[in-house]
């Protein structure tokens, strides 16, 4: 028997809203991907329209209920399961997924909050367009759900995070208040930017119910290549290379290492390295441009200068988009690769770009004092943004160094923190980061924070204990 | 005899800060640019560090005397000025306007909020990187300021307000607490977008004190056109096509009208439309890439089809970095040659890209029904920001026109805010448009800018009277 919501507060809501706000609570809504929070219960309400969420919320308030928004629940870190504290209403917006309109001479797409990131890029680019958004989650994730958290992705270095990519929003603030926020403008300096702190507070400021959204044009020509470099210092100055021969047209440049391959080898034989010897470190990079760009003569130039200035010993540019698919298909499959051998600890880290190579050495060089561990180290290079993944030697299992495991992340998160980092890049702060968030986050940020969610959600009824800690 | 601040905090102030932390007031920062606000006096302090802003704010607040936070005055809104109230301090970080550091490999620059625009460009372009921000001002303005205000200028299109530019923060808050916010990362999702609340918010939450901005390749190949179309909808078209044909290479896309030619014949006949007959409405377009780049390659490919579709019926493309310059001082000379003029009313106005046909015939026709004028209207049309300046017939002057200017005012404003626009495109609020905001803004947003406003700064003397109405 799951918990339920007060019985006078659930009567009221069922008074004031259509039937078919209430779908039944199936399990989906109280777990989250990795299985790492599920929640006891609730009342799902699944409102049709920003009117509904705006009752739904003041009823809320009246009867101090508390409210969990849920997008396509794919967040990492539990931002969208309350495991405990007062039976929550969860609050889906799976019936709010229209594109409201699109503006293709202002390069401007209106989406409801419930939308599916996925059907958002297929409309801008069924009008010629590019929403360059891009995750693994895609086809489930939702807009509400990736400005909330404000998610990167692979197209982060070129075209921005989602805060990036949103021109205005519509909300319900805690108090039920809609905010009519949907401008479709460029520059708009009328006040404080509520856009952009409601972006990234994970529900627990308002609502999001609708996005103007930034398409750009899309692209006409596209390029990619695997490069072969030394070292992380050497992709980093092949970076700055990069950006002298190819400017903005540089849409992704991701590291991948020779673990990688090494893991292809164990787990996804079908996936092989294109070069021999399998590199120790290489770069995909990946141009796209207008019609007037080359990205085939860009990549060579590239390749050419770069191996002059002894940055790059190897490399493949792709010859035709089946290759060029191939060579990404090798970044796309670390992760599932990744599962296939089993992670003891895992961490989505950013560091200031030049740290790189010094928190990859310094990293392993700790880490080497608590166990005897594999380290797949790859990612949004070009963000200073690393998935820095810690495995078992062959013929051992994750299970063996279950103890390991918080002396792991305190190793990889000081060190990140150390170097100026972030623990968390783009996967936001859910409930799984909040502990982090006290050690790592500046006191004084910490203590606006607070002050802000106090006076917008002075009873902490919007995602209580996300973000920040619920008050008891 | 200047309004003093009261003695005991002076004398408090004097004892915790060095003798080189008090220059004499001088009657410049009680002026604004266009002389709409005088301050009566106050106290000018120029800290020399971070920590001695810290102190300064603590003794504020203990003594509850406001603080006004001067950068480069070069504002046109009135925030750097406090006509009225308690007698302030008027803190300037003229005295920080250190680069602190350049991190090329990272594209970063960390400076002071006391550096001056032009000066972190240069050290931008030193190190061979572009700081893309840039405003007539520029000489003169401050980090801190164009981030207080989120300046816009010319390269907005591409690479963004000043919010976009910014990657991490320094400042000290109401209450005297230093936020060590100066983080170079690219992603980082580590609670509530601080940075952004405090960008736009004209030191009304905090005082900037230190900023770390994002940098970009420096282009490689330059090119300038200016395009004849018919009309504003025909910009737009072309706009459009523009994406198509070049893509992100697009740095400016700038409108100018006939008007502006009428204006340069009659104030300053040394600058000459290159084109026979002069052009009823023009396009000067900017594109900038990379080293593989061919800018005029691309204008050419632009022109054609911008012909063949009937967008564009003439045109020039600069042959040389002379022409290209050239061409860049018609439209740098339109705000002077307005000045000889002599404007009834000016407006800096955003509206949605494709509401700006329809923004300019209406607002044309409704002021007909006002008086008989002139109207320039030029700028940004790429970011749906036009200055739109209204200006007396030949032989009157601007004082012939005094009582209509609040109707003119009031004219377009309305339908700016029919249209989804905004009456504060690039400028600010300041203590110019507080009525504005309270007319058009949002109520919802406005209450909660209320809310933040009296939760980190209860006693209200961050920049009291910008943005929001100071409390009384």
């Amino acid at each position: 028997m799951l918990d339920t919501v007060p019985a006078d507060f659930e009567t009221a809501v069922r008074a004031a809203l259509p039937e078919a706000a209430f779908p039944e609570l199936s399990a989906a809504y109280l777990e989250e991907p990795r299985g790492r929070y599920a929640g006891s219960g609730g009342l799902l309400v699944a409102p049709g329209a920003t009117e509904e969420v705006a009752t739904l919320v003041r009823l809320a308030q009246a009867h101090k209920v508390p409210i969990i928004p849920y997008g396509g629940g794919t967040g990492l870190v539990g931002g969208q399961i309350a495991p405990a504290g007062p039976v929550p209403v969860i609050l889906s917006l799976r019936r709010m997924r229209s594109i409201r309109a699109v503006y293709p001479e202002e390069n401007v797409l209106v989406a409801d909050a419930g939308a599916v990131l996925a059907e958002v890029q297929q409309a801008a680019r069924d009008v010629g367009r590019l929403f360059p958004l891009s995750l693994a989650s895609e086809g489930s994730a939702t807009i509400g759900g990736v400005l909330a958290t404000n998610a990167g992705g692979v197209n982060v270095l070129r075209y921005g995070n989602a805060r990036d990519l949103c021109l205005g929003l519509e909300a319900v603030m805690p108090d039920g208040a809609i905010w009519h926020g949907l401008t479709r403008l460029r520059k708009n300096n009328m006040g404080y930017d509520l856009r952009h702190l409601l972006i990234g507070a994970e529900g627990t400021l308002g609502i999001i119910t609708g996005a103007a959204l930034r398409l750009s044009p899309l692209p006409q020509r596209h390029g990619v290549g695997l490069l072969v470099v030394d070292s992380p210092a050497a992709a980093l100055d092949l970076l700055a290379l990069a950006g002298e021969v190819a400017g903005d047209t540089i849409s992704a440049f991701e590291l991948i290492s020779g673990r990688g391959f090494e893991f292809f080898a164990e787990t996804m034989p079908e996936m092989r390295a294109p070069l021999d010897p399998v590199p120790a470190w290489s770069v995909l990079i990946d141009l796209a441009g207008a019609s007037g760009f080359d990205p085939e003569g860009a990549l060579e130039t590239l390749f050419a200068r770069a191996a002059e200035a002894g940055l790059v010993s190897d490399g493949v540019i792709a010859q035709s988009e089946a290759q060029a698919d191939a060579l990404w298909a090798l970044r796309e499959n670390i992760p599932e690769a990744n599962r296939r051998i089993g992670s003891v600890s895992s961490h989505d880290i950013s560091v200031p770009l030049s740290e790189i190579p010094n928190f990859i050495e310094t990293a392993t060089a700790r880490l080497a004092g608590i166990g005897d561990y594999r380290i797949n180290c790859f990612g949004h290079v070009g963000d200073g943004n690393l998935h820095y993944n810690v495995f078992p030697q062959p013929g051992r299992s994750r299970a063996d160094h279950e103890d390991e495991r918080p002396a792991i992340k305190t190793c990889v998160h000081d060190l990140v923190h150390e170097l100026g980092g972030s623990v968390s890049a783009e996967h936001g702060v859910g409930r799984l980061k909040v502990e982090d968030l006290e050690r790592y986050g500046d006191p004084v940020k910490q203590a606006a924070m607070r002050a802000i969610k106090d006076a917008l959600d002075p009873h902490g009824l919007m995602n209580p204990g996300a973000v920040l800690r619920a008050r008891t």
